[in-house]
């Protein structure tokens, strides 16, 4: 089978790996990539400046806490998306994903975008920092 | 709620409009637009010269027949999608979904993008001529 021009099963692809927080690439959308990832536990806070980042849940529940700044009042808010959800993180808001137990994620951002954004906490082990490994190598 | 800001459900969004082949957007990425739309029987063979496509099955089935460049050997095919399966259709590839019972799908791509394309066989009753719908109008 040739990963770049036969479909590809989202369950075969989450099954081919077991790390936590560190998203393969299924496939690619002009400059955009198509990653899904398994979580669980706490991401770090971090921003990416110059993108949204959107989100569907394939598995399980995620919540996103938010920084979001509205005018005078900013605020933090959670918000949580369970299975077959989708939200879209906006360009320059702070966000930490946290998955209660194990879930998968499906992503979709533009090529190099790093897991950990532009600015962030200290990253601790289990979060994987990278633009996304290829799903077969 | 807010249909910018909180998460949507992807069932939600499907149960609210029943048209076939008329895609909703449920959210937007950057310059991109995520639509959902049901499907059943055939589209139209047409091809996006400029932006690849992509899809993801929800419920159901979907086939996507391809036209293919390769070299001096044209070819068609048609790849099948169950659900659970993701697949881009390269720009330039002329391209014709299928759906043998009703189905559910997510795509990607350049907001703007017209379901059928910038060229196109004749656009039967049944297949909807748009770049998407605002899923609460």
């Amino acid at each position: 089978m040739d990963p770049i021009s036969d479909p590809i099963s989202l369950d075969k692809a989450l099954s081919s790996f077991t790390d936590l927080w560190s998203p393969r690439i299924v496939t690619a959308v002009n400059d955009y990539d198509v990653r899904v990832a398994k979580v669980e536990g706490e991401h770090v806070w971090h921003v990416h400046d110059h993108t949204d980042e959107f989100f569907l849940v394939l598995e399980g529940e995620l919540h996103i806490a938010l920084r979001e700044k509205k005018g005078e009042t900013d605020g933090e808010r959670t918000v949580v998306l369970p299975k077959g959800s989708v939200f879209t993180v906006p360009r320059g808001t702070e966000h930490k994903p946290y998955a209660p137990s194990t879930a998968a994620i499906l992503v979709f951002e533009p090529t190099g975008t790093l897991s950990v954004g532009d600015r962030h906490d200290d990253v601790p082990d289990h979060v994987d920092v990278t633009p996304g490994h290829m799903l077969r190598p």
